[in-house]
């Protein structure tokens, strides 16, 4: 097998990006259809997907497990999976877990950048852990099968959901802060930890977790993708590229601020630089993982390492879900 | 002046409630409509407070600022003020401040037990203290005019609320921690930081907070009353008596649980005495004032400070939001 997944990307959808992620030969995306949605708001959101399935189902259609994948490659097809950044559909209500894992979702983050309800984002000041809401939400998602994802979350919440849940977590899309130190990258004792529990890293394509940003160059991020193998296994390493294509600015001032503040924050931008980043030429846009196939092996991987980057490891944690 | 307020009530609201606090001359109760209801369930609540406005406009009527308290009196009416034990209904949006405000909220609770997206409840095991988002509200409710309320909320949380509110704070029903150790009384340092700012205690008559409980006896209640007086002054000290009238004990299990667990939490009861506990015979409802104010006379207060304990302090605080 030498499957191909991006487990993350939150694009602007049309037909484009479905047929440029076919052409990337992407047998999965893990997609985020929730920001800041509250259950009512999911709905509309899945809406839209069940829209694009019906007027696309030449490309890609609904996975809701690791057969799916199996499925896809089959009729050539990209099978979409559901995730949420944040786990505001599940508002204060415990039984809303098992609605929108019947809903689809099957990777929920415990929180965006802020405190949620359930632990601590990597933008507070003091990360206090996962609540006590947040050990019984665990618990939930286990049972239920969705896993959970602690990319924006701050280092002690994330410790404590690698300890309190059962199953392996993931890292959907983040770098490791020693390539790069960006408030959304991870320490290298967070990383072994993930990795120790069987928990899986997707290495993002993002800028703001790239060292030099747009200017960052292939050879770099195989090196730093070497030297995370080297320390956490390269078994648990995958792709999480959080593609925004097409995505206006607008978006992502919201995916910032929400509806929390009245004064403007710019998270990991600035004042001059508030919209998306450039994409390095590299990577811009899912075809891109033909060149970082050619990296990875110019660095060393041998061609099962690559395809487990690129895929299969990725596909194993599906398996396990 | 001489007012009476009771500055905490959860009644299961009846005629014969609003009677008995008529009875006990109560020119305004601030009464809680909301532990954990979304926006669109504080809009029942309210239409529920506005049937009771109706039908029993001989006794009560919407109190909206220290104006109605007077009114109150000249009527011989309770004004009742609204208000939240949780932030639940404002949701994650800083716009719906303004909007509960206009309904008639005047003061809200930062968190009930657990974390909420503001700051930490009492019930966490670690205290991150006022969140981004929290601080924003905070902002916000400032400007509008509703009283942060910290009843509920963990000790370091309390101290940020106290620092980053430039008006001053209360908290509504709680008793000092020196006189009995539960969870939701506070600290002598928190007091003195809450009175140093112009804020207000409640004292409260909930047998949970009580020496004893439901045992506690009226002279130890002075006494306590008199030495927190001498510690932060008497100036700073009302009553909020959390009476929680008629209710069943199937509303003490959801205010505990709402709908964040699947099992079942006891908060400060237990296995065995889950329920609502008894009153103390001295304060079986708002009739007990007259036990107080012989009591506190007793323990040697003046009249003045009497009446300042079992109204005028609210009132003057009233005066300022």
């Amino acid at each position: 097998m030498n499957y191909k997944i991006d487990n993350l990307q939150y694009c602007n959808w049309s037909r484009e990006i479905f047929q440029i992620n076919r052409e990337a030969k992407l047998d999965a995306v893990h997609v985020t259809i929730v920001y800041h949605e509250d259950y009512k708001e999911l709905l509309k959101r899945i809406e839209e997907w069940n829209k694009h399935f019906t007027e696309n189902s030449d490309l890609i259609f609904h996975g809701r497990n690791y057969k799916d994948i199996e499925k896809a490659r089959e009729q050539n097809k990209t099978a979409i999976f559901f995730g949420f950044q944040n786990c505001s559909p599940i508002e204060d209500d415990i039984n809303l877990i098992e609605k929108v894992h019947q809903l689809g979702c099957r990777f929920m983050q415990l929180t965006y950048n802020n405190q949620s309800l359930l632990a601590t984002g990597c933008y507070e000041k003091i990360d206090s852990g996962v609540t006590n809401f947040g050990k019984e939400a665990i618990k939930e998602m286990n049972r239920i099968g969705i896993v959970i994802d602690m990319s924006h979350s701050a280092e002690k919440s994330t410790f404590d959901a690698i300890e309190l849940s059962e199953k392996p977590i993931a890292i959907t899309h983040a770098n490791p802060l020693f390539w790069h130190k960006a408030i959304r990258n991870k320490s290298n004792d967070l990383l072994k930890a993930l990795a120790e529990s069987g928990g899986m890293l997707g290495l993002s394509l993002y800028p703001h977790h790239l060292k030099d940003g747009t200017n960052c160059n292939l050879e770099s991020f195989c090196q730093m993708t070497a030297k995370t193998a080297e320390m956490i296994g390269v078994e648990n390493i995958g792709i999480g590229s959080d593609l925004c294509l097409k995505q206006p600015d607008k978006i992502v001032e919201w995916m910032r601020n929400g509806t929390w503040t009245k004064t403007k924050n710019y998270g990991e931008g600035s004042k001059n630089k508030s919209g998306f980043p450039k994409q390095p030429e590299w990577f811009i846009d899912a075809r891109g993982f033909k060149n970082l196939e050619e990296g990875l092996k110019k660095i060393g991987f041998n061609n099962t390492e690559v395809e487990g980057i690129l895929g299969n490891n990725w596909y194993n944690f599906y398996k396990n879900i």
